[in-house]
């Protein structure tokens, strides 16, 4: 691992403290680049935007990246596709490339994280944006955006501003609770999606193979303080977890780390892990990519509720793990013997 | 300090982990009690409600009690006085003895802080709900509310439940920024309030001695990392501290703690204590009862701001000190001497 706070820059096991990352100040909003493409082997990127009332990214679209937004505090603004939402901590949107979209924050603390495949976006927010030392937007006045900078940004980025205006007029609130079948735009509201129970934890998958291609798979999931669950690896895909609520103890390789709300753990393929839930409310969300993972969710205990079991409801289910990209390290014990 | 995770009983320096107290589960969401009466020489109650989706508490008054409400999460619907709001995390209400209110939750992870004062509200809880072991609602659904409990409640707790249904139709989003000047119902947007600073640390008061007649005082306060404050005490009025973001490093006489979000540290009338911010969001509610240090947060350089400033604004203003109820124990080193 890299010492805390630095960005490793190349595709190793790392963390990042709340607020560690390389930071732009772009516009109102602080751009933290929690993990760039150069972290992760031109996988996946993952920036927390944090800015005040009127902070926004105007009307753009991305050719070949796929976005996913999760917020995590304060309310957002999005308008996606022709539809102008009201987002708050919790509800998700997925932009597929080429989807239309702008957000603007309507909080004085707001924060959201934006996830993407590939490499594309470091570079979109070092262009628009200025190096800055702070977490939190500098004031409550915010700065127009450059609109040469929004050129720039075209030639270095996979963006395009179309230069549309932002409907204002009643957003609506997230309300879906279904994912689509298809990559198509779509959002869904805190704590929807498709729900799997493992013991006394709820998963939620937000999106899948199906909605992004193979790209991204964004799982949440809750439980109560609870056992660690066994080590094992991933030969294919990468793993990034990001603490929301509680406290979790997690294994990479050789340490042990205690990870609390906004920190964020990255598990490249091919690195031992493990976690913990050590709260009775801990929640956090991981990102899989490739999304091959998927079926290890989809084979467990489907759920039809929102909110993590009292009493488990059946241990894991391994018994598709042949087909799966896990190696177990540790097993549980035999089971108990039948009283004779 | 009593061990960790025990009320007292009596009124002494104690701290609570998140999700910890004396818990009940009320129809559909868990009263989980961090400081009942008893716990703080009956001066203010301190409950985090946690629930699903359409878990509520019906229309009702406290004759004696002033209650204020601050979100933590998801989105509840508040009745107050006519009124119809949807709040969100960080949004406020005041609701003084003889204000009709009630509220429902909207979300799957909704969770609110109650501050009652006086030592009335605990009855009504153990009197509604049945002891439970768990921190959060066993399932989406949502048990009624047994109508003889309601009647049983009423006998034992400052509340009257008045059978008014709860008008359906658009909530108003919580936009207000103004405290009254007199004891009246109001809410408060997040982040909004009366703000002061110090140093790097931006502090809002969301009711006083004019809002509550003197019974409750309540601030946030929020900055980046940075030193601990000089110790001191308060010989008349009782500080209790909740961490919202971040986390926070207190004194309380001999005893230094980590605190993270859900947790509760309180300070009866005596206790040294003094507190730091550790990570760079770190964001904390005090409640102050009787609300006799209000003079201290006006005294210190008001702010249009909405975000902790950049660079520290000015230091302490200590100048009216001696009318207020404070014992410093440390005083910050003499200044710089001038150069030669």
């Amino acid at each position: 691992m890299t010492p805390q706070g630095e960005l490793p820059g190349r595709s190793i096991p790392y963390y990042l403290r709340s607020g560690e990352g390389e930071r732009y100040l772009v516009g109102g909003f602080v751009a933290c680049l929690m993990a760039r493409g150069i972290d992760t082997d031109n996988l996946y990127e993952w920036m927390v935007l944090t800015g005040g009332k009127g902070a926004l990214l105007p009307s753009h679209t991305h050719s070949q990246t796929h976005e996913v937004i999760f917020v995590l505090d304060g309310e957002i603004d999005l308008w996606l596709s022709g539809q102008h939402y009201r987002m708050i901590k919790g509800d998700f949107a997925s932009i597929p490339p080429g989807t239309t979209h702008a957000f603007r924050m309507q909080s004085h603390h707001t924060q959201l994280m934006s996830m993407n495949s590939g490499h594309q976006m470091t570079a979109l927010y070092k262009t628009l944006g200025k190096p800055y030392a702070g977490y939190v937007q500098p004031s409550d006045n915010i700065s127009a955006l450059d609109p040469a900078a929004l050129k720039q940004a075209e030639k270095a980025a996979d963006i395009h501003f179309d230069g549309k205006p932002l409907p204002e007029g009643n957003a609506q609130r997230v309300v879906n609770a279904q994912l689509p079948k298809s990559v198509v735009p779509y959002v869904l509201a805190a704590g929807e999606g498709d729900h799997y129970t493992i013991a006394d934890q709820l998963f939620g998958i937000l999106c899948d193979n199906a909605t992004t291609n193979g790209k991204l798979l964004v799982v949440t999931c809750e439980g109560p303080a609870g056992p660690m669950i066994g080590k094992h690896f991933h030969m294919k895909h990468s793993e990034t977890f990001f603490c929301l609520d509680g406290q979790l103890r997690m294994v990479s390789n050789q340490v042990v780390l205690d990870v609390y709300p906004g920190d964020i753990v990255t598990l490249p393929a091919g690195t031992i892990h493990a976690y913990q839930h050590l709260k009775p409310y801990t929640h956090h969300v991981g990102l899989l990519t490739p999304s091959i993972f998927e079926l290890f969710f989809r084979s467990q205990a489907p759920s039809t509720q929102h909110v993590y079991p009292q009493q488990p409801t059946g241990g894991l289910n391994a018994s598709r793990f042949a087909e799966l990209d896990i190696v177990p390290l540790e097993r549980p014990g035999p089971p108990p013997s039948p009283r004779h």
